[in-house]
């Protein structure tokens, strides 16, 4: 299929570099940026633009990989160009009406994954959420997906929108308990990769397991002297011992519901 | 070696079973509950009682691993009987001082791990933290790490509470937020599964980068437009949401400040 990518940032270098490695044809990439554009560019074979006037007419599917606070405005800049070509954005939180009666076919396509510039993102395992206005659209967001993942979904608007929620919890807020790891090691000065073990059989346990099967930890029945040491060693840094309080309790109130 | 084992939860039953089959022998498995004693004695082939004053003496290391609110009381029981043998618990929040003026010869043997009772800990890579009162001691335990991991290291009782409390945040905390997911698309029908590859990069991308660098999400430059909408999609679950107004700001003051 002959794809153009509309955005350089990291979803639209992953996806693009992953859809030109499965044998599509990357018919140009746009970026406000033209460094970015280009750097992507070269790597997916493909002429670059920073403006969107010139992004080629007639490929199959136009991807648009940009900040959800830019999405509308290139929507209404891309429109004229696109005539009865698929039109798909990939944001968790954007619903697919943001392209109602501004083009005629459209979708989304949303990989659910935490991308970086540096790692490349193996997409065979990625869940692809994909959803369209018409059956015709859908199909080919199908076919264009099944080039690159094993798991493909029909997801609606709703239902992405509470996957993206989900997310954040799992992805940036167990990040931000990896930092909170890091930054209460570093007061110690032991380093942190004494944390990467815990770190990874957390994460193993619930890839056979549900979460709310594996939870450990002095919170679970509220072991009130363990808990106040804590409370008491955050005491310099009230920001970390808020989130510990609240957590604990959070923690306690689902398995006490349980019992 | 010869060690006796008090306790058969979790933490005693992976170790227990670890240092058995790196050639060390078992010489008893203590626990109140009779059935624990011996569902874990079969195990590693030893004699078992729920009785602290039968426990055999001549043990060249007796590890405890009860619970932190227990760990007072066996050490009161057991103290006559260990005579010269070095005694020691593997409890992360204890200080090694419990042991003083009680026995002579003792330690810290923590390991670092979230463990279940069917999941077999894979002890080469556990970060095994050891403190003793004397070289000697010392030498016992370090000895006895070295046969089950490539990581043992030398912790003091401050350093270990800090890590403990780092590991709460990594481990019982994350696994929070695994369950928020979990109950967040629980309410759209959607299959938990959806979220694995997410959880597992998550991990994966601080095994070679520190947290700090990896943080990604709305939160980082607190974009109110997505936060605002994930606030009020939580409106019906207070909890949840008093959680993700913490943790965004969390996010948002400590990206701020590194700017």
């Amino acid at each position: 299929m002959k794809i153009s990518i509309i955005g350089a940032g990291k979803v639209a270098t992953q996806l693009a570099t992953a859809l030109f490695k499965a044998d599509n044809c990357i018919s140009d990439v746009f970026s406000r940026t033209i460094n970015s554009a280009e750097q992507l560019a070269k790597k997916v074979d493909a002429p670059f633009t920073d403006t969107i006037s010139e992004i080629t007419t007639g490929a199959d599917v136009y991807l648009i990989a940009v900040s959800d606070s830019a999405l509308e405005n290139v929507i209404d800049q891309l429109k004229n160009q696109v005539g009865k070509s698929l039109v798909a954005h990939t944001a968790g939180s954007m619903s697919m009406d943001i392209f109602k009666s501004k083009v005629e076919n459209y979708g989304v396509f949303y990989p659910l994954q935490t991308f970086s510039k540096t790692r490349s993102a193996r997409f065979e395992e990625i869940p692809l959420c994909i959803e369209a206005n018409n059956q015709l659209s859908f199909n080919v967001l199908n076919n264009l997906a099944t080039t690159l993942s094993n798991d493909v979904r029909e997801i609606n608007s709703t239902q992405r929108k509470q996957i993206h929620l989900a997310a954040v919890f799992v992805c940036n807020f167990t990040n931000f308990m990896y930092h909170a790891g890091q930054e209460l090691l570093d007061k110690q000065h032991i380093s942190f990769d004494i944390l990467r073990p815990l770190i990874q059989e957390t994460a193993d346990k619930v890839m056979q397991e549900m979460p709310e099967n594996t939870q450990t930890g002095p919170a679970v029945r509220y072991d009130k002297n363990v808990i106040e040491k804590h409370l008491q060693m955050l005491s310099d840094n009230p920001q970390l011992q808020d989130i510990y309080q609240t957590l604990s309790k959070g923690i306690y109130q689902k398995h006490k519901k349980k019992e």
